[in-house]
C-alpha cells in the first residue's frame, strides 16, 4: 500500500518553503516531513536547543538519536530511516528537490515526485500576522527612501551637474550606504539596493555606481527583508534633484498613471494579463512605445508585479503570461516602468493586498518626484 | 555519439556555483554551460545589458533571442533549445540541481548526472584574488567587533548586573545593530550576526537576545558578505564585561589554547580530523570534557572549522569524518568552543590560508578576553 509524504530538505534561511513549515531559520540543511497524521523535524544536535524554542508548535521535533539506523548522519539515511519508521512509499517534495539526494532515495526503491506548483499553493493568501510583517519590512523601506531623499534635498549641484552632499559628491554607492543603514537599524537585511542614476536607471537591475546627477532620474528599488522572522518588503521611488527635461516628466507621470489605474483593478476575479495589458495600453497611449532595438529592450519591458512574502519575488505574476484569475488575500507589488537608453528610466512600485472589494494599498510613502 | 556538457540553472545571487562561474549575480535563476571548447550564459532580456558589463570575460553571453525554438522562454525550454543547438546527449549538473527540471530533461531524452562533489573542485583552492576578497570581508568583521567591544567598554553595570549604555540597558539586539551597522557602511551584507550572553551562548547558533551581563560570556560570531563580490569573512570572539569566574575563564584559556595549537598543525598533507582530534584532546586534558544530558549536547560538540569563500561554509571541514589531506590554498576557520548549560559557551575563530609552510593567519584582531 503507498504511504506518501511531504519531505523538504533545506535550510531554513534560504527555503522560504522551510521557513513557512517550520518558522526555523538555519544556515545548514535540516528534514521536515508531513503527512495527514503529523508535521515533524529532523535537526541535529547543534540546532536542538534553539529549534525547542523557535520553532511552530504544531511541528514535533526530533533529534539524530531518535533514528539511530541513520549512523552516518546525512541527510538522505535520516531521510530512508524516517521512511522505514513509518513505512513510507513516496515522498512529495518542492521542484528544487536537490537531484543528488532525489536520485540516492530513488535507487533506494522510494518515489520521489516533485509538485510543478508552489507545493504550499496556501502561501499565496496571506494570513493577517503575513501580513503584518511584510508592512513592517515596508515601513523600513520608507524610511530608508525618506532618509535618502533628504539627503537629495540637502545636497547642491555642482557646476558639472553632480549632486555635492557635505562637501562631497553624492554618488550610488554613498545613497545606497544610507538606505541599507536604516534597514540595518530597523532590523532588516538589505541585499541588493537598487539606487541608480541617470543612464544606468535604463537598465532595471542595475544597483547603481558612480556620481549621481541633477535633472535626471534617480531610481530607488528598496526590498528588505525582516531578520526576525524572513518577510520582504519592497518598495521603488524615482526622484529627480531639480526638473528634468519635459519628456521624462511626462515618462514620470505616465508611469504614475499606469500604477493608480492598475491598483484600482485590482480584485479577486481578475486576471493579472489583463491588468499587465492595461498598463502596456495606458503608457502607449501617452506616447511612451515598447521595443527593441539591437540587444537592449526600451519602453516598458519586465512584469507589472509579483507577490511578496518568504520570497521577495513569488506567486502570482501580474504580467502577460499569468491568467489565474486572484483570489483575493495575495500581495503584490504593482510596479510600472519605462526605461529608454537615450535618457534613462522610472519604476513606481507600490505594494497591495488583494481584498474581497478591491487593493488595499499598503505602501504609505507619497510619490515625490522633483526635489528641489 | 555522447557530447556532455556542464550546466548550472540558478540566480548568481544565491548560488555559489553561478557566482564562481559567471561573476554575476542575479535575483533570477539563468542559466550557464560549460563543454571543453566553450563557456556561455543565457539572461533575460531583463538582464542583458548588466550582465554584458560584469560578467567574466571568458563567458559568452547569449539572450534568449539565440535560442528561438524555446518559445515560451522557460528555463527548461532554454536549455533544451540549448542541447538541440549542440548535439549534448548529457549535461553533468550539481548536486542540488532542481529535480524538477531535471526530470523534465531526463524526459525528452537527455541524461542529466548529479555531481556528488563540489562540481568545481578547484573552488576548495584559492587564488590570490579571492584570498584578497575574503580577508577584505574579514577587516569589517574585525572593525565591527571592536566597534561592539568599544560599546561594551564604555557601558556601566546595572545593580542588577545588566549592562547600561548611554542611559539604556545594553541588549543582544543593540550590539547585534552596532556591528551589523558598520558592516554595512563598508559594503557588506550581515547575514546572521550572532551576539548570544549569559545562558545563550551555550548555543552556539543563538543568535542572542535581551539584556547583556557582566561576568558572564558574550559570543560575537560575525560572517559579512562582500555585496560586490559575493565573498565572505568570518570571525568570532568571546568577550566578558568584568571578569568571569575561574571556571569560565579557565574555559577561555583552553579554547585559546587549543585554536593556537590547531592553527600550528595545519599544512599541506595534515589530515582534518586529526587536527579537530587535537582540539578535542587539548581541551579535555584542560578538564573539559564533551558528552550529552538529556537532549543536549555540552564540552565542544561542533567541528573545528569549515572552509570559508562564495559560501560561509564550504568544503574542507576540519571535522572529525574529514580524512582527505589538505592541499594548500584552502581558506579555512579555526573555531574551537565549548559550551556548558551552567554558564554558557566560548568560541574563538580565526581564519587562516593554507600555505606550503604552514597556516597564515588572515584574521589580525587580537582575543579581547576581559573588558573592565
Amino acid at each position: 500500500m503507498s504511504k506518501k509524504f511531504d519531505l523538504l530538505i533545506a535550510a531554513g534561511e534560504k527555503s522560504a518553503l522551510m521557513r513557512y513549515a517550520t518558522a526555523f531559520a538555519t544556515p545548514d540543511d535540516y528534514l521536515y516531513f508531513r503527512s495527514d497524521e503529523e508535521a515533524g523535524m529532523i535537526v541535529s544536535p547543534l540546532e536542538y536547543g534553539r529549534a525547542l524554542s523557535e520553532k511552530r508548535p504544531d511541528v514535533t521535533l526530533y533529534g539524530y538519536d531518535d533514528f539511530p539506523s541513520a549512523a552516518d548522519h546525512s541527510l538522505v539515511s535520516l531521510a530512508l530511516a524516517l521512511a522505514r519508521s513509518r513505512n513510507i512509499t513516496e515522498f512529495r517534495v518542492p521542484a528544487d528537490f536537490p537531484l543528488l539526494m532525489a536520485d540516492r532515495l530513488r535507487a533506494a526503491g522510494l518515489r520521489v515526485t516533485p509538485d510543478s506548483g508552489s507545493f504550499f499553493p496556501e502561501r499565496e493568501f496571506k494570513r493577517e500576522d503575513e501580513i503584518r510583517e511584510i508592512t513592517q519590512a515596508l515601513r523600513l523601506a520608507e524610511d530608508a527612501v525618506r532618509a535618502a531623499c533628504r539627503v537629495i534635498a540637502e545636497s547642491t549641484v555642482a557646476a558639472d551637474r553632480t549632486l555635492c552632499y557635505e562637501g562631497e559628491t553624492l554618488t550610488s554607492e554613498k545613497l545606497r550606504g544610507i538606505i541599507d543603514l536604516v534597514l540595518v537599524a530597523g532590523g532588516a537585511q538589505p541585499t541588493g539596493t537598487i539606487a541608480a542614476g541617470g543612464l544606468q536607471s535604463a537598465e532595471p537591475h542595475n544597483p547603481g555606481s558612480g556620481p549621481l546627477y541633477a535633472g535626471t532620474p534617480i531610481v530607488m528599488d528598496v526590498f528588505p527583508r525582516l531578520a526576525s522572522s524572513g518577510y520582504w518588503g519592497d518598495l521603488t521611488r524615482t526622484v529627480f534633484k531639480t526638473p528634468p527635461p519635459d519628456r521624462v516628466l511626462a515618462a514620470y507621470r505616465a508611469v504614475r498613471e499606469a500604477r493608480e489605474r492598475c491598483k484600482a483593478m485590482l480584485r479577486p476575479g481578475v486576471i493579472p494579463a489583463r491588468v499587465h495589458e492595461e498598463a502596456v495600453r495606458i503608457l502607449t497611449e501617452a506616447g511612451f512605445h515598447t521595443g527593441r532595438e539591437g540587444d537592449r529592450d526600451f519602453g516598458f519591458f519586465h512584469g507589472l508585479g509579483h507577490g511578496v512574502g518568504l520570497e521577495i519575488h513569488e506567486a502570482p505574476r501580474l504580467a502577460p503570461r499569468a491568467t489565474s484569475p486572484l483570489q483575493g488575500g495575495e500581495v503584490v507589488t504593482v510596479e510600472p516602468g519605462l526605461y529608454y537608453p537615450e535618457w534613462g528610466g522610472i519604476r513606481l512600485e507600490d505594494l497591495v493586498v488583494i481584498r474581497p472589494d478591491g487593493a488595499e494599498c499598503l505602501t504609505s510613502l507619497e510619490d515625490i518626484a522633483v526635489i528641489d
